[in-house]
């Protein structure tokens, strides 16, 4: 298999970008495994646990998720206690996706969890390069 | 949406890989869509103009696949013309993936379209920026 490397598709930033994904979400969704999330899951859980009362329609854009895709996730999450879906107090026609505070705690670990992952994931770097990847990936995933 | 950006998922490095890949993947498909392909089936189309010669199961390892979507996509390029199941010189049990030459065409003109979209998908970063992100990628994506 490391044979394959060689070719050009190696060179490929995007493919770069693809592959650092796909490891990073393996060890991410393995890490959470004792928590029963997913990173996608996860993703809307630390959302629903911030100060900004997501609506099902913002998380499926920020995550660039179908709407099926966020309903069927924090359906889950609903199922475990984990988040709630209320009226939003500014516009009583919309529902948002508010964590309960089990779902805090929950997030909590998670968080944990998956910081552990990402020193797997991560390791080939100093902690200089990881700073670097990261700002250079924030340029990149924010420029919309 | 954009104030969902101020929350500590926004910090995670994992969080904003996958962002900037779904970025990647979003520009790479739509740069892709006239010559048929999509970033996946590129993918493999690339490693069987290779002199590597890969059969369907270093292919499933190389790109993460699971082996059926393997199967799938080489279905798919054989089927327009652009790869052909031919057995291994070496080890005339193992089916190996190769390009016909109407798929080295295309692979040039599918290679040509995705650099155009990674001008787009990294239109942020200087040419220094773009080679440091690169290869702090390839030092993630190649750690194994």
């Amino acid at each position: 298999m490391e044979r394959l490397l060689d070719g050009s598709l190696s060179e490929a930033p995007s493919f770069l970008l693809a592959r650092a994904n796909a490891r990073s979400l393996a060890q991410g969704n393995a890490a959470l495994v004792p928590l029963k999330l997913k990173v996608r899951s996860y993703a809307v859980l630390a959302l629903a646990c911030g100060p900004e009362r997501p609506s099902q329609k913002e998380l499926a854009q920020f995550l660039r998720l179908d709407p099926s895709q966020v309903v069927a996730l924090v359906d889950d999450l609903e199922a475990q206690g984990l988040v709630e879906r209320t009226t939003d107090q500014a516009d009583r026609r919309t529902k948002v996706v508010v964590a309960t505070d089990i779902g805090r705690e929950r997030e909590r670990e998670a968080r944990a969890a998956l910081d552990e992952a990402d020193t797997i994931v991560f390791r080939s770097l100093t902690a200089a390069e990881r700073a670097a990847l990261a700002a250079l990936l924030r340029s990149v995933a924010l420029d919309d």
